[in-house]
């Protein structure tokens, strides 16, 4: 079956899965089950749509929200730093709104992804349909930490880490990562993030480093070139290391 | 046949391609052409070598270079802010050292680059053979600007550029990508990146916005935590505009 | 005659000159001609307004404003990066709101200002009364540019440069600076603060270095520290040359 | 009698006290204790020097060091966020090298530092004689802590901390500020910043609050403008509250 596609009309934006039916203010789509990006379809008043493939930060927008999903400069960084690609099978916790996990499946790998809240976690999956990647996903409800036993040695390219407990999931990952996997945690404070660099010196994992990003929209107008008055703030910090 | 892999032993890091020999000062090694990543491989001296599977951030250790290639930092962001994933068709220029191109491609795109200097473009081709991606990987030679009326239209998830005459191209990019596509434009300099940004206005692109990147490593030690006084520099302006 | 005072009760801050009345909502202020610091004086209504100097910062809140008034911060960065000191002559262009010639005043310099337009001089002047500086700012109302073969050669010790034209300005600093006297051009657009940097290069300055500062609040709460989501926004390129 | 002055031929320049005599490699240099900026002095051997007044940044490169001085930026930026001018009594620990101290006393104020070390201080009491301050600035051997309870009450109008134990300093600033004084407090780490931070709230002090500075060098060549690929490092948090 063909994956979920994007509706636009002007301002308008619906994420849908073929073979639905989405009801608008501008009346009723029936979504052909075969439905290509490039199509235009009409509702039943005779309002037209154009069909478009769904991309990475579409999800940031269309995803249902249990929280403040990562930002595709976020998002990115994660999979430049540790270079999340096709065939890589990824660990990773907490789900959140699952934007993260979503873009790491559509980049070819397969992700084992933990979310604590049952509510969440049923999102989350959902989430995961409407991104075309309920496949290569796995939501699985719980804590992480509680699992590691029973997750296979070695089997893991990259674990991402995005929860409070962080470090005792990092203090793991020697276990759980090939060798020259990598570990990418967000953290949003000071002292959580020492504590997550701290923690995977100690575990024996190499190249530790903890950056944190600072982006400027640029101004350009007639009369010149300058940063912003208003700049793009602090999400968090990232802490890559490499289990070699 | 197997991908190419990474020999690494302490500080010793080797990309090779399954099946062929690789002389060190250790001593030959004969890669299996099934090897895989996990096995040990011994020299004739008998000094063993890990295998390992080829990770994004390796790219920029071990292709051979043309010029600086792109950290593996602004790969990330392009990929987050574009959604590079599966199946994307992107155009890419100037290829240079080969990185971003690799690195989409082990994301799951398939991607048409030019390289206007025909040896950089032979190392390119190298590369994307190391980078086990030449198949999805399209080098050629010349100017893109030259071949845009060659270009199927619409026919483009992804316009990504680092070249010096990347606006003559952003006017363009309307013709060639898909609706909802995206170009991405580095550029060093704030003169050429305003000269981008006007461009993708006047040529119709929405959502134009320019940002600049600064990191900073954290540094934590037993006095406390603070940013690092020698902190990450300037690489470039990244560019974003949306097809629509 | 004592120096002008801030009357302050709550969120209430007025700033007067000793000697003259004050109606408020509170009742009328009379400020005996021999007010002091510390003291409290009474409205007409009985209400209690406290007495306190005047301090820089407040110069910021409480000057008669003709534009956007030069933050506390960037004042700092003109004063200490020049040295600005009691016995200092300095030429300073335009004058806007005047908290940067009252400062540097205030820190001990006699300061001459260019203001181009009459109105805006005239509020130049009040201000310089109100800060307790009217002897030691000499507010002129015209184009500095036009004035400088009138001006003594080697005369002053910084030049401070707010305005569209100062490369023309920079260009004739030499004359005027003596020897190893500086100049400091704010500027808020990269193409000016180019030109800046080039003309003070082609006149012979030494030292000739630019630099935009950015600033983040950090939060501290009970989950922990990390710097503000809201970050403090660019106000300009600050220019520093020296006359050597 | 005269200030100290710089005495500079090309690279060379030294701080001299007039009335001196100062030996160097071209030569000795007799100072005349009328000496003058804007004078040429021979050496013995007939070699010139231009002598110079001193100028703020200067104490940065000829103070002798006992540590690393507070460059001019952050010199600036408490000067400007505090105000610090003609008349204002400062209360400031610890001394080290003494830029700060004898920064604000060219501003204008009397300073009363605190440097623990006794050779720190004896170098801080001469370094104020070279910065022509030794008036104005009256270096003490000891913890300014144990001396609070002998320092006059709302007899300062700024306190300046750059010490391990500022917190401790900081709660103790409400008695000894005028109403409207300022603190500001110079911390290289997070922790303790926070620590500087949660204490000026307690002690009851008003607009606290902390920011760190980045700064960029911009590079101006042929190819364009763009931020230096070798910025400026963190320095150290400042901290601000008002007294109110």
């Amino acid at each position: 079956m063909s994956q979920p596609v994007l509706l636009v009309r002007g301002d308008r934006e619906y994420l849908v899965e073929p073979g639905t039916e989405k009801g608008t203010d501008l009346g009723v789509l029936e979504i052909p089950a075969d439905v290509d990006p490039g199509d235009t379809i009409e509702t039943h008043l005779g309002n037209e749509f154009r069909v478009r493939r769904l991309r990475g930060p579409d999800l940031f927008h269309h995803f249902e929200r249990t929280g403040a999903p990562m930002v595709p400069r976020d998002v990115g960084l994660v999979i430049g730093e540790t270079g999340v690609s096709r065939g890589d099978r990824i660990l990773d916790a907490g789900t959140g709104t699952g934007v993260l996990a979503a873009s790491m499946a559509r980049a070819g790998a397969s992700v084992v992804t933990y979310e604590q809240d049952p509510d969440f976690a049923d999102v989350a999956r959902e989430n995961m349909a409407l991104g075309g990647v309920a496949d290569a996903v796995d939501v699985r409800t719980g804590d992480v930490t509680d699992d590691v036993d029973d997750l296979e040695p070695s089997s893991f390219d990259v674990v991402t880490l995005d929860t409070a407990d962080a470090p005792a999931m990092v203090a793991r990952t020697p276990e759980l990562l090939v060798e020259g996997g990598f570990v990418a945690v967000y953290s949003p404070f000071v002292e959580s993030t020492r504590e997550v660099a701290r923690t995977a010196r100690e575990a024996g994992l190499s190249n530790v480093r903890t950056r944190e990003t600072i982006q400027r929209e640029m101004d350009f107008d007639d009369r010149g070139s300058r940063p912003s008055t208003a700049p793009v703030g602090h999400t968090g910090y990232l802490t890559i290391a490499r289990n070699e």
